[in-house]
């Protein structure tokens, strides 16, 4: 038998670990969405997470997992996303330093978030060389530890609390969706869930314009993914070492959305359910909504993870 | 001792009728507001209710206190706003006719929307001589039964039903503070509320374009509103005949905000919550987060009624 990265046990035991840190988020539905879906639809609001997104269960339990030595000379991560706010706060609970290299092009907005959270910002050149370049430096100065957005243990364990929590609350899915860009949450959500419940299936939802996953998994060989255009900025990532091996051998499949298919999704899901996701937060509604997944038989019931709520007010997205 | 249109014993009969009908809408609390309120708040999010808002819980009411031979005949009100969605879905799951009288001069999604639920939409002129007229027409010619938007006792019972459920959740509240329109949720909720919790202080929460309450507790004596003018397209009307003496005598007091703290508040509670709420559902935070309630000694827990998500998405609000 293969040995994945993250099991079962890991995710009960961040369960434990983030117990009362993270938030317990709630399962919402829609009877409009489960019309419009054909089926009933459950959503773990990860939207109303700390932080605005799922991304703050993994890092906790990263910075959790930390010796108190290791973990008093801080952590270091390169990320303008949520991960960089996520890793800032897990930090500042356990009361060290978060070391964040961003890119000297990130918006405003983004590096005063992460100074909100008390994350100790350096910029960079906006390209992955230099990124690593930086942090690697940061690293050697201080004596921190890197934790990466996704390919890492203890973030997947983290990540996979919010299945165990879905599964918890709607005992009797047939079926879970997540989205995947680095597939942090996939991975983690499918060891967790097929973990409790072998029978369910599980599946990514990614973006047509970064559609690495699905590239990958209708090859049956990682694919990485090159030059990413979708309005869904959380997914622009190729699958990692740790996070693949999973999604190749565990997920059923990874289903394609556009980016209007992204827009219209999380236009229902402000309108009609007055919860705000952001583009990439509402891949998976997209997903249940279109004609592909409408098409699979014997599902009934699916828990689709809303995977964040962080976006500009300051336009409109349709 | 004074009888008013209702009592506690008419808001616990009304939250037994309307049990399983209504969602039982869950509270929520935010680090981020608290800190700038200098005080824990606890929002019950009407804006998650069927409908998007509070009102279906006095039009539910309403409509179940009918006779079935009442009921068959169907049901009249004249509104453009929440109340007409709220009584057309609260008749179509009792399966009787709701007819709806709207001004011509309605948005055609307001006109939609209605009909989304199966209300039977009459246009009329956009005076409210011409209102009555259509909705007096309609009652003589099918019999039907008028339900008012707010100046009901069986109205009022269904709306405090939500401060009735906010107490049983957070029973150790030192306040409560409703948005102020007719006034229908602000006496409901008073009502309910002192009744089970006699200590508790409750306050409305109101436009300074639309303040009638404000200038009416404040003169002790009715003062209608002539020629509102404000963002909070909910609260436009004056306080009723039955809203109003429950208002002078047990509600302590109302606290007016501007358009641009409506809008703030609306924002902060959009971006860091991640609830969509109306303007008129952001009153009661705006006074929340305002110099004059902040000065208020003795109240620590706060519960505020989010009455409301039913927003435009084709536009920005700031």
């Amino acid at each position: 038998m293969l040995t994945y990265a993250c099991d079962l046990a890991a995710v009960r035991a961040a369960a434990d670990r983030i117990r009362g840190i993270v938030h317990r988020t709630p399962v919402m539905t829609s009877d409009t969405l489960d019309r419009l879906a054909g089926r009933r639809l459950y959503f773990k609001c990860e939207n109303l997470q700390k932080v605005g997104a799922f991304k703050y269960r993994g890092a906790s339990n990263a910075v959790l997992r930390l010796t108190d030595a290791e973990a008093s000379r801080g952590v270091v991560t390169h990320s303008s996303g949520n991960h960089a706010q996520a890793l800032a706060l897990a930090a500042r609970v356990r009361g060290v330093p978060a070391y964040i290299v961003m890119p000297k092009t990130a918006p405003a907005v983004k590096k005063a978030a992460v100074e909100g959270y008390g994350g100790i910002v350096t910029l960079c050149e906006p390209n992955l060389a230099d990124r690593e370049r930086t942090a690697n430096a940061l690293v050697e100065r201080t004596g921190a530890t890197l934790i990466p957005p996704f390919d890492h243990p203890d973030v997947i364990a983290g990540q996979g609390t919010a299945a165990l929590e879905l599964l918890e609350d709607v005992p009797d899915l047939d079926a879970i969706i997540t989205p995947v860009g680095g597939g942090g949450l996939l991975a983690g959500c499918c060891v967790a869930a097929r973990g409790v419940k072998p029978g369910v299936r599980v599946f990514g939802a990614e973006p047509l314009g970064a559609d690495d996953a699905a590239r990958s998994k209708a090859a049956g060989a990682w694919q990485p993914q090159a030059a990413p255009d979708t309005i869904a900025d959380g997914l622009l990532t190729s699958t990692g070492q740790l996070t693949w091996p999973i999604i190749r051998d565990l997920v059923e499949g990874v289903f394609t959305v556009t980016d209007d298919e992204i827009r219209a999704a999380m236009r229902l899901v402000w309108e009609r359910m007055k919860l705000i996701v952001e583009p990439s937060g509402a891949v998976g509604a997209a997903v249940a909504l279109g004609d592909g997944f409408k098409s699979l038989t014997g599902v009934q019931k699916v828990g689709i993870v809303f995977s964040g709520g962080n976006v500009s007010l300051d336009k409109l997205y349709w």
